[in-house]
This record gives C-alpha cells, sequence and structure tokens, in this order.
C-alpha cells in the first residue's frame, strides 16, 4: 500500500529541488536496486508490483499496484519496483591519481556512460560543474547500472576547483598535441567539455596540457566525437 | 501544402517495412539535412515550417504548418524541417583494411554512435547482423549526425559473411588477450555483440582473435563496458 501523500513525496523527487530538500533520490529496475542495496547507500524505502526477496527487513518493502507504481515511476514504461535511497556525504575527492572533471554535461546518457568508464578504469573522483546534470536525476541512475556506487560524483564551482589544484590539468582540443605521442601522468585531472560547445573558455584558461585525439577518416569525416566515447578513448589511453 | 495522402505515406517511413518497399527514409532538422544534401544522397523532398534555403532546386521544397509536421515526424518535439531521401544502393564491402560487424546491436543511440566512430576511424564499411536496429531507423539517423553518408552499412547474414572472408576476425571478450600488448593488425573484422548478451555462440565459433579490454577498477567495479564506449576504445588501439 502506497498514500496519497507518499506518491505525491516520491514523485517529486523527479525534481532535483525537492532531491536537494530531502536528499533522497529513486532507482527502479530489480538489477539496479540490488546492486545499490548491496553497496554503503541507505535505503528508505522499496516499492514493488511482485513479491521479490530483496534481502532487506521487510518493513522496508510496500507491494504496490501496478497503476500507483506508473504514478511514482520517472519511465515511460515502469519496472517492476522503485526504491528510495538517501544521497550520501562524500568524502573530499584525493589529491592524488587521476581524476576526470565534466565542464557542463547536459546529457544523461552521458554523464551515466561517463560515470561507468570511470568505476571501469578506476577512477574514483568524477568533478562535476554545476551546470553539469544531476546524478540522482532518474535517467543517469538508470544509466549507471550501479556504478554510481562506486564513483565519488562532487558538483563544484569548477572554475574555483581547477584554480586551487597542484595536479597538472587536461583537455582535448582539436588543435591539442597527439594522445597517443603523449607521456601521460599518472596524477592529473582530465577536463571533458559540453556536448555542443566543448570546453568553455573560462575552464580552457586553467587547462596545463592540450590534447587532441587524432581523426583517422577523410577530410569530410564527421568534425568531432561524442563525449562518452571521446572520454573512453582518453581514460583507455591514460591507463593502458 | 502536403496532402492527407502524403502525410499518411510519409508516417510510414517510420516503420522499417514500409523503407523497404519505398526504399525512402526520413531525416530531421537543418543540419542533418544540409549534410545529407551535401552527400551522394538523392533528396526526394523537403517539408518546412520555414523559409530555409538549402541550396536546392525549389519544386523540391514545400513548406507546411507546423501541426503538419509534427504528424509526420518521428520526434517527440519536432525540429523545423523533415527531408525524405532515397536509400543509396551500396557497392561491395572491401576485402581489406579494417571494418566493424556488429552482432545483434538493438539500441538506436549506440548504432548511431557506433557509424560515427566508424567515421571518425575511418572505417569505411560496418557490417551488420540482419537482428542489428535498422539505420535508417530516425532515430539512428538523428544519431550519427551526418557521418551515415561516410560509412557504407551492410545489413547481411553474419554467420555466413564471417565464414567466406579471409580476413582475421578479432572479437571482444572477458578471457581474450589483453588489447593493449597485442600486435592488431591492418586488416581485420572487428566484431562487437549484444548490448545484454554480447557476441553470440555461433559468432564467437568464428572469431580467430580473442581480446580483451583490462579493467582498471577494483574487483567489485563495473561487469562491462557500453558496447560504443567499447568500440571507441577498441578502434582506438587498432589505429593508434
Amino acid at each position: 500500500m502506497i498514500s496519497k501523500n507518499q506518491i505525491k513525496q516520491i514523485s517529486q523527487l523527479k525534481q532535483k529541488k525537492f532531491r536537494e530538500i530531502e536528499q533522497k533520490f529513486i532507482a527502479e529496475g530489480i538489477k539496479v536496486i540490488q546492486e545499490l542495496i548491496a553497496s554503503d547507500l541507505k535505503l528508505i524505502h522499496i516499492y514493488s508490483t511482485e513479491d521479490f526477496d530483496f534481502g532487506v527487513q521487510p518493513n522496508l518493502i510496500s507491494q504496490i499496484s501496478e497503476s500507483d507504481l506508473k504514478k511514482i515511476s520517472a519511465l515511460t514504461n515502469p519496472n517492476t519496483c522503485l526504491a528510495v535511497f538517501e544521497i550520501p556525504a562524500l568524502p573530499q575527492p584525493k589529491t592524488e591519481g587521476l581524476q576526470v572533471a565534466l565542464d557542463d554535461i547536459r546529457d544523461p546518457g552521458n554523464l551515466g556512460t561517463i560515470i561507468r568508464l570511470c568505476d571501469w578504469f578506476g577512477i574514483s573522483d568524477l568533478i562535476c560543474s554545476e551546470t553539469t546534470v544531476d546524478v540522482y536525476n532518474p535517467k543517469v541512475v538508470q544509466a549507471t547500472m550501479g556504478s554510481i556506487t562506486r564513483v565519488n560524483i562532487h558538483y563544484v564551482d569548477l572554475k574555483k576547483y581547477l584554480e586551487q589544484t597542484d595536479l597538472p590539468i587536461y583537455g582535448t582540443f582539436m588543435d591539442g598535441e597527439n594522445i597517443y605521442n603523449e607521456k601521460l601522468a599518472t596524477d592529473g585531472i582530465i577536463v571533458m567539455g559540453n556536448e555542443a560547445n566543448g570546453i568553455s573558455a573560462e575552464i580552457e584558461k586553467l587547462v596545463s596540457n592540450r590534447i587532441s585525439i587524432p581523426r583517422f577518416g577523410t577530410l569530410q569525416a564527421t568534425e568531432s566525437l561524442n563525449v562518452a566515447t571521446a572520454t573512453a578513448i582518453t581514460l583507455s589511453e591514460f591507463r593502458r
């Protein structure tokens, strides 16, 4: 069972404003929910149309109707379950090793894919500009496939953050040095820019190492790579 | 102006069945349409709510209302213009150089991203299993950003195709050889597998070179990369 008031409160978590006030977010689908339960995240409650064994205390689960699930779900085609978790407090970013910084990434799918890449390549801190899409946006939570629990995602004033670091700052540009020939550091921050405009002018000034992924196609070939695929290639080069 | 009958015919092109009968597909948005016009593709007609200069004969353009555009558009939020193009006849795939083969890729966004990657890395032939999402699906056309005109995309019986080739066949698997240490050929076919199941058993048997992208995260890290980012890393390694 779920009350009208609960439906309203959970539905509000689709909006960033309410997630910030409540410090809660929603996750959908049994696979994602199970991964989040197995992590350090604090589960608030599960709403499920089926009688799954989530391995949690029974009072944390409510069985609800499909029509109620549809009301609280952020998906066009709701899954069988939705869970509410607490937004965790994060440790400060490490001051050594590799970090990825995102300058105004807008697409939830791109952020989700980049979080999975950080997880794969052992990047524990992902630094996001305040204009980057919210990691607790339901579409991002869905796209990360659980990697959200293993990467610390910090929202900061990116300009200030980069001004204060001692780490080298890498950025990809069309006119940068060929990434395949560069000696890449084991400590540093790799900045990836907005989908349409790339790295902004004020952040570009702070980049100490301009790198570039060479194009092998004809002169007419595409002018740019998708930011998630560019991140994949860049992280692979730093780690190989 | 656009007739009711035209609206019906264009709307039907959202379905693969009708695209195959008519040998036509739709593209939306001025940037994509301009790129396709500039290519070798044959333009059938443009429907636009605004008076753009597309640089084509005026009789190939109809100005239509926003509500009519909404009827023929495949987008939730239609753009200002939609064009119908002829599906081109393709030359046979080359028998040398690098090719990418897709074994049952289902997501239009993934196919679009992989086509852009082929364009960037100078791969002129992309071989798709018959179960792979149709390249002329409006979502794929949208996601390719024009790269669709520079990569030849062939739908084939993938098993037969791979049985007949003399090229080495690469496939990525968890237990493959570390891609960073392998000597990668300049001629070959790189097979990428389905989003959920990877490369199918019958295709796996035909793979001559099993490779793997190493994971650098903790033991708990994500088990798999998204297929488009795995393609990005693999193509970068072959070309670097």
